[in-house]
């Protein structure tokens, strides 16, 4: 017996050897953090390799999907991963639309943060530790309750995650006032090469010590390092709201009425546009008493004390109707989220026009909207497409949608064909490729036609820097 | 004579091989930009080698003084400095506490941008295209009669430039609301090493393309590049302020009042605090009527339309008084003035006390004040030195004044000894070596111990990225 035991100890050594028994890099991971922190199933490990992306992908499925619970476990899965060149793609809730949470090789990891989703909220510093995991909106109801207000509102707020935010940099309406989510972001604890652990930043609104490293990781789409904690800035909460809806037969206007609006005092807390047939499409879908007859509408929020925003709704009024442009006050708490309903329905009523859409974001300084929005109009004509332009024309960011039929390549080439030509346009009036969706995979190549061949060789330095071994979401956003 | 002019010929000719009559490398830069651009005097050299800091600095006479007037200027400047190795120090009005615009170096040159001071308001889109040397108060006057905001207001507002305040990411009472310079550059043109041109981010507030290399440049105190333009963002002006006075008869009620009114609804656009020691001072140099009896009192600025500043000051009242806190409403403009003018000439009111005076600008968490001011207290009775302390609470942003005779080397010492433990004290609590001056010269020690040994290694990198020569600003921040 002994000598059969001695036999297979011998075998075993041999094939140890010859590479045979060796570990896999993932069975470390399985080791350091257990089974129920490390899911090698293929029904996960697929379910994992997809986000919200509308257009096909060079997507992979990975060798595992990690949970961590804790800033410790990140440590330790960092640590493994970087001596075993494991590559890393963290994932939020996976509702980013230009795949920068879709792993891109068989030998890595998904990291998804969902369980790391605890928060305290410092009320007498208002500000709140948070963890990456964590639901933008459950955060939000909690520190309203308690007189105090987190404003970045990206669309999928109700479940993409407060890391994600910090990853793509997420604005949304209300951001035209209260400034991205890199305003909010006072500190971050990441965890980056080697396992090795950074505190950037601190729980206070001041802070010009060297360069600064924590906006730097704000919006750089999980290529740096992975988040562990963030120290956020909360606000006191608006005491009021009111929403009007401003009405206009001619494109030209609405740049003007903006103009009229910023400079009178009055800062909205949201300026939204709809073109005609983001109009159409939303009272084709689910009718709320929007006239299709105009050309464009406005919806614009005030916030401030109940009086304020009264008075203010009042003095847009006065502005904007000697101008010939019609503009209704919601009088009910009703009616004003009847409006916002319209708004927000504008996803799923494009949704139902067609079955494939791209969607994207790009920002045109505010000026040069009234004579861009032809132009763009001219791109779709030119492919045989359809169209539908809304967004947050406050701080001059599109959301430009091209409609097609998913069956059809012809037509899906097209699109991809008329949204290269919508972003060189965006470029050309001094404009960004992305002003909330991020690059991720789809929007690389527009990148360097934005940072030119010296900034894109600076920014190449810099994932470098923080990743040498290019192991952090490695493919997404800049190419090492 | 033939003969003559061929032996001169013929010397010159040695001379220039054994390089005796090669260019020097500021003759370079004579060349390109001519006299009137490049000043050599031994007395514009000598004056352009000082800024505002009060403490002793390693300063050294520069080679010469450039004036450059517009970017290609700049271009050529940066491109002969990089390739003959000329240390380049940029220089705003020179208005820093931390020795940022010093030079350090006898071959650099100081580049000073105070020709290059024309701006451009683009009302439609509500951003302006500012040169560096376009001083702030001038720039602000401007944009408000267009009925546009610039919020950052430095107490150096009246003479720094923009330039310098991007440089030096620079905050002021009003940044609790309206965050810091950096959250109104939306877009930067810089020259970096070489010569090579960037072009930064773009007049759009919504940007997430690549990592954000406009927000790095803010607060990298010319160590990166010179910066030759910037977009910064406009916001519509309040239409109105008030200003109320809090007293309180017990420090640890300032915490609790100034978080009673940050989770009202109310969003102050200042809360400026001053302790008992900074009130005596103001109060014996020139009275405004300041009671000497307080422990500490608040100065409340809220802004709005002319009614809801009304009711927010109200609704102030409402909440400190229960408290058993004092608060005295400004009536009228000149009222307001003259309790703005308090909290103004504190810092003419501590020259006139001591001749020496360190001024540090650490940051707390606001939590802590209430527990820290007494420790920086029992520092300044450790050393026996006279520590007064005022600032921006909101924030908790400190300006904790040491006191001290210049004349008196040993109480000098005393002084520096207790910025450290001054420094190590914010440290402890989470906070920052610096909320607005930067760190130059002076704070360079501390820095590493914000950053770790890690982080300070990504600073570094970061640095030689963008200028592996180590030729702008070198030695200012971090250490390469």
């Amino acid at each position: 017996m002994l000598k059969v035991i001695a036999i297979f100890e011998y075998m075993r050594k041999i094939l140890a050897m010859i590479g045979i028994l060796k570990k896999k890099p993932v069975d470390k991971l399985l080791e350091a953090l257990g089974k129920e922190k490390v899911n090698t199933s293929i029904v996960e490990r697929k379910l994992y390799s997809y986000d919200a992306t509308p257009i096909p992908i060079d997507r992979a499925v990975p060798s595992a999907v990690v949970f961590p619970e804790n800033h410790d476990d990140v440590v330790k899965l960092v640590r493994i991963c970087y001596q075993e060149g494991i590559p890393m793609f963290p994932r939020g809730a996976g509702s980013g639309l230009t795949g920068g949470a879709v792993p891109t090789k068989e030998n890595g990891v998904v990291v998804s943060f969902e369980r790391m989703n605890r928060f305290k909220v410092d009320e007498n510093n208002t500000t709140a530790e948070v963890e990456p995991g964590v639901i933008t909106a459950q955060f939000q109801e909690h520190v309203e309750k308690l007189g105090l207000f987190y404003p970045p509102d990206p669309s999928s707020f109700k479940y993409s995650t407060i890391g994600g935010n910090i990853a793509e940099n997420a604005g949304g309406p209300r951001c035209l006032k209260y400034g991205v989510t890199r305003e909010y972001v006072l500190g971050l604890t990441v965890v980056v090469k080697d396992g090795d652990v950074l505190k950037l930043g601190n729980p206070v609104i001041k802070d010009v010590a060297g360069y600064d490293l924590t906006k730097l990781f704000v919006g750089s789409e999980g290529t740096l390092g992975l988040i562990t904690s963030s120290n956020l800035k909360l606000i006191p909460k608006p005491k009021a709201r009111a929403t009007a809806l401003a009405l206009f037969e001619n494109l030209e206007h609405v740049g003007r009425a903006v103009t009229k609006i910023m400079t009178s005092g009055i800062f909205p807390s949201a300026l939204e546009f709809m073109d005609r047939d983001a109009i159409k499409a939303v009272e084709d879908f689910k009718p709320v008493g929007l006239p299709r007859d105009v050309e464009a509408l406005l919806l614009i929020e005030v916030d401030g004390s109940p009086q304020s925003v009264r008075e203010d709704i009042n003095q847009i009024k006065g502005l904007l109707e000697p101008m010939g442009i019609r503009v209704k006050t919601a009088e009910s708490k009703k009616e004003e989220e009847r409006l916002w309903m319209a708004r927000k329905s504008l996803g799923p009523a494009l949704g139902n026009l067609k079955s494939g859409k791209i969607n994207e974001d790009i920002v045109f300084p505010r000026i040069y909207l009234s004579e861009a929005i032809p132009k763009l109009r001219q791109i779709a004509e030119k492919y045989h497409l359809l169209m539908v332009i809304f967004g947050h024309i406050g701080d001059g960011n599109l959301h430009v949608n091209l409609l097609y039929d998913k069956q059809n390549r012809e037509e899906e080439e097209k699109a991809e064909r008329a949204v290269d030509e919508v972003f060189e346009l965006a470029l050309s009036y001094h404009g960004s490729i992305t002003g909330e969706h991020g690059v991720g995979l789809t929007k690389k190549k527009f990148l360097k036609w934005q940072f030119g061949d010296i900034g894109y060789e600076l920014l190449k330095g810099i994932k470098l820097l923080f990743d040498p071994k290019n192991l952090f979401n490695p493919g997404k956003m800049v190419e090492v």
